[in-house]
């Protein structure tokens, strides 16, 4: 067990990261005491079931009033109002921090809102499945991930300084940005994924030539594995693309600008463009393979066992 | 073991999907012998050293002459080529059948060089893995997997039904579909998305605002599945794209105009519209894992062991 971080840590949202960051504190003694809360009652009730931290608060005061670290795991449109109903409870010194997917519109939505006693870093574990609600999370969900701070003038370098003790703790590798920087890094990604793996899936949905059923059936060729990105939770990626549009829409444009391109490839039939296209993306596989951020285990066979 | 459906089975090309079909048919007993032909000599060793087929040949003469079925695995450019080829020395009687993902066009270039006493029974397994190569294989590769055969006026009742057998010995569910309606279903399911899995890693690698080794350390927030697709084969899927042209065109023309009206909602912050479109895709996936073409699982998580 190591040394914990905090004393008392209060996690706010209890689906897939919030109760992956709860589990974790507990499981590697990271905090002494856990707190959970969610606004929702039959996630509070499921909570208590699973038995996997030490309170669960029945209201924002009760849950942050002792914290000495409190990490908000709401969409990123929360944070804002989150913040805004907690503030008078906050304990003089409390480092609040987040987990959202986009940082500028965050900080922006949350720093008016925040006692001059607290100090706020906002931070983004770049790790995730498709799955969410309290059932979903799971300790060692962020071992070997990226854990991105974004520093700003209401971040306290003690704040930042345990904030990347926790996530270290939690076996994640930590790395410090400019929030502005982080979104356009995240656009492309991350959110420009996800926005054409929701595209491609909604397309397949509605053709007249082929039926949903063929869909289904022959997924395996490749349309599968954009079906899992279209799978995450609907609420919080609504947020993240109008919370980092102008990112999006940046990187959006060049993904159009270059699909033209690879369009009139295939109209024209130049096969050498395709070719050198399609080596050179392999490249980069081999890359992150490199980085430890994936294995070389082929997927698309899905090998029992 | 079950009874061969062929006494002599060859096998053209010794790639994944070649190399995969060969080891099933020796490993579920499909064939009383196995030859494998590669026109590449280092492949041919490869093979050799591998010792998983009856007999490789040096030449397709050699490789076809006495076959009862012969089961084309090369780029879907080389189909029309290779039958010339062979033509000359098939033995009355055999069907000719091949693993491609297009199928129309692969008849188109099959057929005029197809000898009268032959059949031929066009195939498409639809398995993979992101890997190539005489290694690559596996005889589990077809298990529970759809493989879609279009017969036509040149494929015997005999030669389908023969055919049929092997892929459910395979371990294959097997479907009949008319070549162009394939070509159209293939298209959404599995060109469309290579295409665009190609696309994107391509943009990010030529981006000015986000490094190379950025895009490669935050990958895991949805990126990675991409480059999974966009490190396929490049011959196989240049010839993919240049041999299905017309449907491609058709679909990706639907996937560029959904995604203009989606660009609409990001840019008028249409947080409906983005929320019920990422909860309908979300259904389509539920369908994919009832179908059995996938795992509920959590893939992002990418959990060890």
């Amino acid at each position: 067990m190591a040394e914990p971080v905090f004393p008392r840590l209060t996690v706010v949202g209890f689906g897939l990261i919030g109760g992956s960051v709860a589990r974790a504190a507990k499981a590697y003694g990271l905090a002494g005491h856990v707190t959970a809360a969610d606004n929702s009652p039959a996630v509070r009730t499921r909570v208590r079931e699973l038995d996997v931290v030490d309170a669960v608060a029945d209201s924002l005061a009760e849950a942050v009033a002792e914290a000495d670290a409190v990490v908000l795991s709401v969409p990123v449109g929360e944070s804002g109002p989150v913040v805004q109903a907690m503030a008078p409870f906050l304990k003089p010194g409390v480092v609040v921090s987040d987990v959202g997917s986009v940082k500028a519109a965050v900080i922006a939505a949350v720093t008016p809102h925040l006692p001059d006693h607290a100090s706020f870093v906002p931070a983004h574990p770049v790790a995730g499945t498709e799955f969410s609600g309290p059932d979903a999370g799971f300790a060692e969900l962020f071992a070997d991930r990226w854990c991105i701070l974004t520093p700003y003038e209401r971040s306290t370098e003690a704040g930042v300084a345990a904030m990347g003790r926790l996530w270290q703790g939690f076996g994640a590798r930590v790395e410090t940005m400019a929030p502005r920087h982080h979104d356009l890094v995240l656009a492309i990604t991350s959110h420009v994924p996800h926005l054409i793996a929701y595209n491609i899936v909604g397309t397949a949905a509605h053709l007249e030539e082929v039926t949903q059923s063929e869909v289904m059936k022959f997924s395996a060729g490749g349309f599968r594995d954009f079906t899992r990105i279209a799978a995450s939770d609907p609420t919080m990626w609504r947020d993240i693309f109008l919370n980092n549009k102008d990112a999006v829409l940046e990187m959006l444009g060049r993904f159009s600008e270059d699909l033209s391109s690879l369009q009139r490839m295939v109209r024209f039939g130049d096969g050498d463009g395709l070719f050198e296209l399609f080596t050179r993306t392999r490249a980069i596989r081999t890359g992150i393979i490199a980085e430890g951020q994936e294995t070389a285990a082929p997927d698309f066979g899905r090998r029992k066992g």
